[in-house]
């Protein structure tokens, strides 16, 4: 029963689709002036767009993301990053909505990133590639959607970086959105989320496989990416989360008195960094995190002075998240209450730190839930147990 | 009168002194099994010893710190890496007391470490140097406090990796002490605190120009150390202050739109890390962290179980400190309350994260006063107004 149960509530099959556009002249102009073209976005969409094409959500992903967030690729063991959240039943009910979730550019998973042909050297783009900004990217996503022939999502979702690209999707297309959940996001970042960024790409960049970033064809810069990876798993998890999980416990009984692995914290980070360097771009390391720390829709950059917005907002952290803190979220809050707009802070207890965004199902699904329903349907029916 | 009184409180020009012991075949058994002679350890001591020998304070760096805590060495523009706490009238009032500052074997300042020439090969040891603990850098400094003719130290005071062997000297030499100050420190580390050792390492190990550890007369892993040394630059500093310090300030109006310095934040890790790596040995860098994680008196091992031991303790916490958590040092006092054990506990409310045993002057000097007379002088004379 359980099992059945479980394999109604998978998605089965699914394929990552491409969309392509700014074909030369019409180029995407960048927020750095330069322009990038012809584009590639890789996408997945889930759950069926209903007659009024009204019932669209756009999912966002985190750094290391791809468009594949939820069912199974052929051949695959493992399920999208977020299957947990979408497919039938679930967050998002894709028997109710039709959830899009899109790849960005300057990464390297389909869409277009230094790791792309250049169309005018046939070469790999690498450092030739535009430094791109959380702008740049909703730009993108904004012709998919166009494509897709959606004027107005139901919602905009995403977690870390996800979250960033959702509020900036506020800042520049606030009349084609219903509602927006960010996740485990800021309005900007810290210096403190810029310097480890900045470790992290130094690592890369320390590397002297990196070429200048002109490795394509010969070997990665592995050792570099590995170390900015580590540095990122340490940020992901808390304190806590990492006691529970390894405390100092060993892999020998005895202290190997080498430089190996002593403790399995160490073969953990290893383990996971040797793993990404197998499905990750060292340079589109270096995209999204300068994409990252350059994003800041502090202030009264977020909504428009003058006009008054029907966007709804639910906005999620989590208590033990201290690459994201919890006050980072309470700001995005206090900015969209200044200018009276319909938003929820939800505050999550988890001790799994920034990773909780992937991990908290039960709550998550509880509270996105209702806040879909009540945009979509109008009122809460949870109430009239429906749900 | 300012600058007269300014240096009417310092020690003046100061010198390293070496002491060589361990001569084979009398070498200093270390913990992994291994020998380890001969030893130099490089120190600094400051005021003088009395008549009984009784008021001699030993001082413990951190991991990077070395034996010159205070005054100036000939030619220099800056004084010790403590000098804010020790000298006439200062919390360690070389007036009162006579303080020794003892450097680390492991370490790169002028004690016995990788980069030392092996004697039995005429080359730096390298590698081949022994993996050692906190254990045996303290077994190494008794030799020393012998040498001085000292049999009871009034006090072991050190901060972070200084705290750990403040701690082992508890563990090692109860009866040698009067009192301890552990300043920002625990009774072992967590695994996160491992995770971010691990990282260092890792980078450095990285790092081609590492080769092995067999570098010495080549060029230094220069870029793994200074990957290494601005993540632990990140984990000294709070988040508030490196929001006070730099918020997101830039170092030009726009953004560079490349992979350069954008943020003052990374202009001042790059500049600090660079400084670091000339003056720091990549492998004591090794050597020291592998240590630190090897450092365990949790539980029951701090204090023997049917000793009543006399020995006075003032443990010092920072509520900005996540490297070393307050709750660490609050763990320690826990372990010597079920002892019984005469035990203070300070959480010092400071902003500036780990970093904060190095600046927070005025509140430490004041703990550390009392602290010191009571223990010395038997009473708290600061109810007299002597102090």
């Amino acid at each position: 029963m359980e099992k059945k149960k479980q394999s109604e509530n998978n998605l089965g099959l699914v394929k990552t689709q491409y969309f392509t556009f700014a074909h030369p002249p019409q180029e995407l102009k960048l927020e750095s002036g330069d322009k990038l073209g012809p584009i590639t976005l890789a996408y997945e969409t889930y759950g069926k767009l209903d007659k009024d094409k009204a019932n669209a959500i756009l999912v966002l992903h985190a750094l290391s993301g791809d468009a594949h967030a939820a069912g199974f690729h052929e051949g695959d063991k493992d399920p999208g990053w977020w299957d947990v959240m979408i497919g039938p039943g679930k967050a998002f009910d894709t028997e109710k909505y039709f959830v899009i979730c899109s790849n960005i550019i300057g990464g390297c998973k389909g869409s277009t990133g230094p790791s792309s042909l250049n169309p005018k050297t046939q070469e790999p783009y690498a450092l030739g590639f535009p430094i791109i900004t959380i702008a740049d990217m909703v730009k993108a996503q904004c012709n998919l959607i166009d494509h897709l022939g959606i004027k107005k999502l139901l919602c905009v979702v995403g977690g870390s970086v996800g979250g960033m690209q959702a509020l900036e999707w506020v800042v520049l297309y606030p009349e084609r959105i219903s509602c927006v959940i960010p996740i485990a996001t800021a309005l900007k970042h810290s210096p403190q989320q810029i310097a480890f960024d900045e470790v992290g790409r130094q690592a890369i960049m320390a590397d002297p496989d990196w070429r200048q970033g002109n490795y394509y064809g010969q070997a990665q810069p592995e050792k570099g990416l590995s170390v900015a990876r580590m540095i990122g798993h340490i940020t992901y998890m808390s304190e806590q989360s990492m006691e529970e999980k390894f405390s100092r416990r060993q892999k020998d009984k005895n202290y190997s008195f080498k430089f190996g692995t002593d403790f399995e914290v160490e073969g953990y980070l290893r383990y996971r960094s040797d793993n990404f360097v197998k499905r990750f771009d060292a340079n589109s390391y270096l995209y999204i995190t300068k994409a990252m720390d350059y994003f800041d829709v502090s202030g009264d950059k977020l909504l428009p002075k003058d006009k008054k917005l029907a966007i709804r907002f639910l906005v999620i952290a989590f208590k033990s998240d201290w690459l994201y803190p919890a006050y980072q979220s309470q700001e995005i809050v206090r900015q969209l209450k200044i200018r009276n707009m319909d938003a929820t802070y939800c505050e999550i207890k988890s001790s799994y730190g920034h990773d909780a965004f992937l991990l908290e199902v039960e709550e998550q699904t509880h509270l996105i839930k209702h806040f879909l329903n009540k945009t979509f349907y109008g009122y809460n029916i949870a109430r009239n147990n429906e749900i």
